[in-house]
Formats: C-alpha cells, sequence, structure tokens
C-alpha cells in the first residue's frame, strides 16, 4: 500500500495550495516538489478562492498569522469545503497568544478540517479547547510512559472534530477516531533545523491530495518518509562531520530521493 | 561580448531593487550577489520611490501579490520610469487568478517595462491579453514543433509592448521586434526547485542593469548563465547521489563560479 | 569566560522574539537554533506583547519594514522595556530612505535600546542624527586608518543612548562608553551572501540574552563565532571548490559546530 501512496503522489502531481508563514515558506514549496507534488503560495483575499478552487489541497499554517492573512485563510477555507478539497490545519504556535488561540478556536468551529497536525504542545492545547485532556501530563514529550494516554485523547479528538490528528515528535502519532499508528522514525537533531514541522505538514498534504481514498494511511506514509529521511541525512552529516545547514538540505535532498524499498527497510509503524 | 557583459556586472556592481514575493525572496537576494549586483528588497509605498532612485533596475515580481504591494509596485515603476530606469517585469501565475490578469493588464498599461519575462504559460496569457495568440498550441512545452510560432508571436508581443520578451522552458527564447535568441541549455530538473523562474529574472536583471547598451545580448547570456549553471549542477548531484535541495545549492553556486570561457564552451545559442 | 558565554546559550535556551525582514528570516532562525537559542517570529500588533512577554530578547530588524509591521516594533519594544528584556536594534539600510531615518530617530527616542549594531555605513547616519560624526571619514569601510576615530565616535554613541554598539564590517567593533572590544575575525566573502549582517544580530541577541550579566563580552564573543565561522566555511569551499550558496550553508553549519577550543585558537580580539 506504501508503494502505490508514494507512486500517486508522483503521478497526479497534486496542487497544494498554502497559506503560510513567512520563516518557513521556501522549504515548504520546496519539500512539497520533492514529493512530487506542486505547491502554490498565494494569500490575498481577492484571489484565494480563485487558487483554492484550482487546488487538490489546502494548507492553513498560523506561524506568522496576521489580521489581513487571517481573513483570507478563512476565505480560502470555505471555498474548499464548498468544494471538497482537503483542508489540512497546522495551528503553529497556538497556546503562545490569545490571538492564535482565537483564531484556532474559529477555525475549528467553522471549517470542517480533514487533517489537524502538531506537535504534542499545540495539540495539547486543542485537547484543553476542546474538553478532553484527561490523563495527558503536564510534559510536552511523547514516550512510552505517555503513548496510551495521548492516543486515547487524541482518538476523543479525532472524533470530535471529525479529522484525522497527527503529532509530531520523537514518537509520531497519526489516528482518526478508531485507529493510530504509532511511528518511531526520525531523529533529536530535526528541531535544530526550522520548520520541520511545517514541511512535514506538507509532505503530509502531498500525500493526502493524492490518495483521498487513503488518508490516514498517507498521512502515516508521510510521517514515515520524514522521520526516515531525517535519521539518513544526520548519518551522513555525522559522517562528514557537517551541521544543521547541511542536515536540512541533506533532509530536503532525502524526500526527493528516497524509494518505497527504503522506506520499507528503515520503517518503525505499528497501529493500535 | 559575452565576456564583456559579464565583466560589466562585476566591475559597474549594479543595485537592483525587487518588490516580489516572499517564496524565492532569499534566493533572489544570494542570486543577485553572485553575479555580482546587489540586491535592495523594501515594499512599503512610503519609501519604495527612494529606494528606486538609487537603483540601476527595477523587477517587479507578483508571486505572493496583495493589494499594499501592488500600490507600492505602481508607484515604484511609475518613478522608474520618470528616472529611466530599467524594469523588469515577471508576472507570476498571470492566469491563475482575476487579480493576477487585472494587474498584470494594469501594470502593461501604465508602466513602460523594458523587459517582459515567463514562461510559456504566463507570457501566452499575455499574448491573449493583447491579441496575439495565433499559432501557439495549447500546449506550455516549448519544443522544434512550435518553437518558430512561438517566436513570431512574441516578436509581435516585443513590438505591441515595445519591450524585450524572454520566455523561460526546455528551450529558452529571448527576443525583441526583430531578432530572437534561441538558448537549449538548462536541465529538466530545475522546475523541482522552487524559484529557478524567479532566479533567472533576478540574473536577467543584474545583467541588463549593467549592460543598458546590450539589452538584449545581456538577458540572452543571463539565460545561458543559468541554463549551463544548472547543467553542471545536475551533473554534481547525479554523481554524488544528492536531490534537490543540494542541486539548488550548487545552481547558486554556479553563479558565483562560472567563467567566460565556461560559458563559451557549453553555450548553445541560435539566433533568428 | 568565553567558554562560559557559549555554555549558557545551550544550558538556558533562551527564547528570542523577532520583528524582522522576510529576506533573511529563515537564516536568522535556523542561526539562532543553531548557537542553541530558540527563535519565535511574530509581528501581529495584537499578539506580539503575548509573543515578547515569554521572550528572553527581542530583535528589531527595518529591513523589509511597512507600517503594519512598524507599530507592531514600537508595541513590542515597549513591552520588552516595561518587563525589562533586552531589546537589539539592527537599522537595516537607515540612511537609503526617510521612511527608515524616521522610524530609526522614533525607536531610539522612544525605546530603550541594550544593543545597537550595524554596518558602518548604518552607525554613521546614526552617528549623524546624534551629532557624533566628527573625526569619521566618508568611507564605509574600517581600516587601521580610521578605526581609533570610529571607536571615540562609537563610544560617545553608546554613552548618549546608553547602550552596547556594534559595528560590523571588515574589523568589527564592540563598545560601551568606556571599553571596546576589536575583533578582526571573518572574510571578505561574508558580504556575498544575504543576511549575514541579520545572521550576527540574531547570534548577538542570543548570546546577550542568555549573559545578561556579561553583556559586551558576550556580544563580542557573538562576533567572534561568527568571524571564525566564516573563516573556516571559507576554506572549506575553497578546498571544494564551491560557490556563495554553500559558503551560507558552512558557515550556519560551523555556528552549530564550533567549540570553545576552537574559539580560542583562532580568535583575534583586542580591547581598548
Amino acid at each position: 500500500m506504501i508503494e502505490k501512496i508514494m507512486k500517486n503522489v508522483n503521478e497526479k502531481n497534486p496542487l497544494i495550495h498554502f497559506l503560510t508563514n513567512y520563516v518557513t515558506v521556501n522549504d515548504c514549496a520546496n519539500i512539497t516538489l520533492a514529493t512530487g507534488a506542486s505547491p502554490i503560495m498565494s494569500d490575498d483575499i481577492n484571489e484565494v478562492e480563485d487558487m483554492v478552487s484550482m487546488a487538490n489541497a489546502l494548507v492553513l499554517n498560523i506561524g506568522t498569522l496576521n489580521k489581513r492573512t487571517i481573513e483570507s485563510m478563512l476565505k480560502a477555507a470555505k471555498k474548499a469545503n464548498e468544494l471538497q478539497i482537503p483542508v489540512i490545519f497546522d495551528p503553529v504556535g497556538v497556546g503562545a497568544s490569545n490571538l492564535r488561540n482565537e483564531i484556532t478556536k474559529k477555525i475549528l468551529k467553522e471549517i470542517k478540517i480533514d487533517l489537524l497536525t502538531g506537535n504534542l504542545s499545540e495539540i495539547k492545547i486543542i485537547m484543553g479547547m476542546e474538553g478532553n485532556t484527561k490523563g495527558v501530563d503536564a510534559t510536552d514529550t511523547i514516550d512510552d510512559s505517555n503513548l496510551l494516554d495521548i492516543i486515547k485523547n487524541a482518538k476523543k479528538l479525532s472524533k470530535k472534530l471529525g479529522c484525522i490528528v497527527a503529532i509530531s515528535g520523537e514518537i509520531d502519532i497519526v489516528t482518526n477516531d478508531k485507529l493510530a499508528y504509532i511511528i518511531r522514525n526520525g531523529h533529536s537533531i530535526m528541531p535544530k533545523v526550522t520548520g520541520t514541522g511545517c514541511m512535514l505538514t506538507s509532505i503530509m498534504a502531498s500525500y493526502l491530495a493524492a490518495n483521498k481514498d487513503k488518508k490516514i494511511e498517507s498521512v502515516a506514509t508521510a510521517a514515515i518518509l520524514m522521520g526516515i529521511s531525517g535519521e539518513k541525512a544526520y548519518k551522513k552529516i555525522r559522517d562528514e562531520n557537517r551541521g544543521t545547514s547541511t542536515f536540512r538540505n541533506y533532509l530536503i535532498d532525502n524526500i526527493s530521493l528516497l524509494t518505497f524499498k527504503e522506506l520499507e527497510e528503515d520503517m518503525k509503524i505499528e497501529s493500535i
């Protein structure tokens, strides 16, 4: 199935419309191209409906939100909902400001999301908004001690919002209301590069857009691909004695290079 | 002549004022520096006139246009026209939204452009606006079957707009109303990196700004430089088994490294 | 002392809030991570107070200022002053437009700055605003012929503004009203990469935020680190025959890799 999921991205070459932050936007565009999909970035309220109408998925990333782009996000997303184009929401930094909390609530209330994706801190804030934090401890790290509790709560959140929930971290979780995938690929150097979360979201969007009948599997595959790319990039910079900037290049390189066989060999995935 | 054109960029170190998109802006700045020119990015309506007045060329790129920056583009370009500073227009994504079509029409009507540069899809949309699409088929790829028709229409467009027209693709075309250069350098991996079109426009702006008495030749030289940089970057990543992010680095590296001799050896240019 | 200063950044992992330009923002984020600190970019007026309240330092960089972000900068900086969070001001391009001159004056008047950092052209404009240019000649290059005059004027400026003044160039100067450090590390290729000035400011912010009791020493250490990273990156691209894009990667790599021992061995610093 993973082979077919990867192949579909290259064959269908889905167009992904991004309303995203100006910090990591170039990396999001390049990693989207590396998956075999095509990105389009556009945020003026007078054209986002035209743009999203051509697209196969819409990504909302609030990393550097402002009043102008919030309005554009809502308009684009409503059009996407109308046209049944999948919407991926990455609530970057939710919890860090009232503004981010308010726009996150508004998006979750007014927009039908297909995939909510973030790190544990962000998803926990949203669980709190939705009243589902029971059993989730105060730490923001996923490990085997809290994994089952997090999954239980993520499934509840998924059910409540009617969307896939993906939580990235040392262990990645991809879940709907019934089935959860646990992915143990990746490397601890990844957060030392800005935008690895945004890049993962971009890959998930590309994979989901090309595999609408295999939504949760395609999102899980994206997490495996990102994780293994990170592992291999780390090995290479360690061998060459390079640092975080070269790591970033090798990470994106690997997204464009990795084959199904390499994924199959190194993937560490289980379901629950 | 190419040797002199390249030398002039390094010796004159022209200042290029960009009003451009936030996706590829960093690459545009770095590739401009790599040519030997200097970039300045600035888009507030209250300072664009000051900035363009110091510059040797102005680049308008509508990749992520918005209401605020459109106003700034028009103001900067009118000042550039007044001061006879060359204006380079890259109508990124024209045809994808009504907004882009409207602003493109407005720029072409109100501003005297020195160079219009885009891919075939974009230039065809503008040919349509200007009523000159006869003989241009529906595909967006330039090959030997449609090359002569495209050139004929591009020359008409050039005459109508009074500017050089550059069309980038597998074959690049640089034309005025009389003479067309056909450049067959480059590599098919280039569109897998975001902003190779914006970067090419940046090089053209640097070259044109330093060679105002050799406009069409300097734009053609820029296309050769970009094409050969891409070819050499591809060979290097293939040898090293690297992907698209390393390709981007080698591409920009090569702009800073390539000599006239290397261009002379590998260039595939003819005129018609 | 330098060893302790470097260690503090990694151990304290300060959070740096940036209101900065969209050209070099990704490099600023990545180089901040490379130092061991964490960046947060956010510029909406409705959340900058929330953001800066969590931060350990605030960076104001006016590289692509606009009306909206100017208001946000002032609001964030006033909150930072209220909470005694250090403010670092990089007046990019001051002198190039009236708008930049006016906002620079406004910031210097209304905000208590801890560190003013720029190249010689920028700092000279500010010396002029503050009436302190006596003895500073017209060139914008620091060399041994004008070094002592520049330091004298920078000390005066430091006294007047009540902040550390850092001037970057072939020779870097870091001074307060009494003591000046002169740092002769770095390489002439550095200005061929966009944003090396912004990146240096980012490192200074990280170092200062983690060493509030050693302000001037931490800023000087940041200049040494950047300079030696540039020297080593240049040697590596020369050996590998690479260009400016690879130089940028190696520069950021080195910020993440260099140890105190390597700094101690290569640093060229004196005080006056």
